[in-house]
């Protein structure tokens, strides 16, 4: 299969193109760094990494920013600045994407638990992963050609020590479990699912 | 109590107004009717709103527009402009509104079945209502002094019969009971709840 990984070069992307790259053709897709460069936030350099690209049987998104910021601080336009990147930029692909992707294909984003377990300044987050996670389920069924969609979810990653603190009592997964989910959406049958690992 | 309804001139607005208004002092906003107008995709229109209007006990919104279209025709500026209208502007009455809502008060938001049962044409609205669910989830723990948040989420309603082709299968759900989720949210003591009409 040919694999695009858009955010390849960061934590998870990293692990999952790793997993997959001994079977399968991998385009790591970075937004400085990979094989291949693109700006999600910007239509016209996604259509540009596709042409560049051509056709491919699967698309993983490991990218996408969104802000943390406590309610009472939080602004429209740094709420708006997430919408935009990790929300907008995710569904960009698959808009985008549908377009080159081949027959029986799959599109596999990355949510996260903040959708349904919230933490403190998370809320633009929480909004963005329960986006992703309801677009999955509803551009699934509309998608032709046995093309697929699948959103993981995962809970904060043993790899990213950083956010630890603003997780508390949660235990971070391993990266194994969460390249095991992005093998379960593109290698597996689900489609409008979300795969959470928590 | 006094109470802000953005989008009070329309078809669930109207009927959330009535029911308000014999025990309450309602402040009817539109868009371009109402006592008040109001462009909720423009932050210094709802600023202005707020100091014009003053301190307010609860604030209900049954505004915001997305659009209805197929996947393979949906564009990424199409998409755009439902999540800077549904989703922003009623996320951006919150962060805006928190700074003006009297001690103890409630945001009273609505989203839609759509964020967890889509139909045809219908993702980008589904990734607004799904986002604005994990909005108020997320919000709630954040808001201090007592005010609370929630979302009313409802079926197609009766009174939209231009719309029950779009929604095979569902029966529409009677005003009355549209009406008494927003008491719930209001006049109860949920908070960070989604109140499903469904
Ligand atoms: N880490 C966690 O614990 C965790 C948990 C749950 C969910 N998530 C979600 O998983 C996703 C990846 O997280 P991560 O921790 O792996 O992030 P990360 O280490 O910061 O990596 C981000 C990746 O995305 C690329 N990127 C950044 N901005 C981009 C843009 N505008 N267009 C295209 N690519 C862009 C980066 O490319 P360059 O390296 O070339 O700049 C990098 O490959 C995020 O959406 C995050 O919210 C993460
Ligand atoms: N109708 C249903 O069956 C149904 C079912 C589930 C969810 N919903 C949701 O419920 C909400 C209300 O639906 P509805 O059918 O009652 O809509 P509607 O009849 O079209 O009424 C819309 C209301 O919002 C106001 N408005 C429009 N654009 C605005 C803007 N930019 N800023 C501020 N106010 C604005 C309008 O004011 P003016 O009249 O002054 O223009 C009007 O009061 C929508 O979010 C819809 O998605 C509806």
């Amino acid at each position: 299969m040919k694999i695009i990984i858009i955010g390849a070069t960061g934590t998870l992307g990293k692990k999952v193109a790793e997993a997959f790259a001994s079977k399968h053709e991998i385009i790591r897709v970075g937004n400085t760094k990979g094989d291949v460069q693109v700006d999600i936030t910007n239509e016209t350099s996604i259509k540009n990494m596709f042409e560049h690209i051509g056709a491919f049987d699967a698309l993983i998104s490991t990218s996408g920013k969104g802000p943390f910021a406590p309610v009472n601080q939080l602004t429209g336009e740094v709420f708006k600045s997430g919408l935009l990147d990790k929300l907008l930029g995710q569904v960009n692909l698959v808009l985008i994407g549908q377009h080159y992707i081949n027959k029986g294909g799959s599109f596999t984003l990355t949510s996260g638990i903040l959708a349904e377990s919230p933490v403190a300044a998370g809320s633009a987050l929480s909004t963005i992963n329960g986006g992703l996670n309801s677009f999955v389920l509803a551009a699934a069924p509309e998608l032709g050609n046995g093309i697929r969609i699948n959103a993981v979810s995962p809970n904060v990653v043993e790899d990213s020590p950083a956010y630890f603190e603003s997780f508390p009592g949660e235990i971070p997964v391993s990266m194994e479990k969460v390249v095991k989910a992005y093998e379960k959406s593109v290698l597996g049958i689900l489609t409008g699912k979300v795969i959470k690992v928590y």
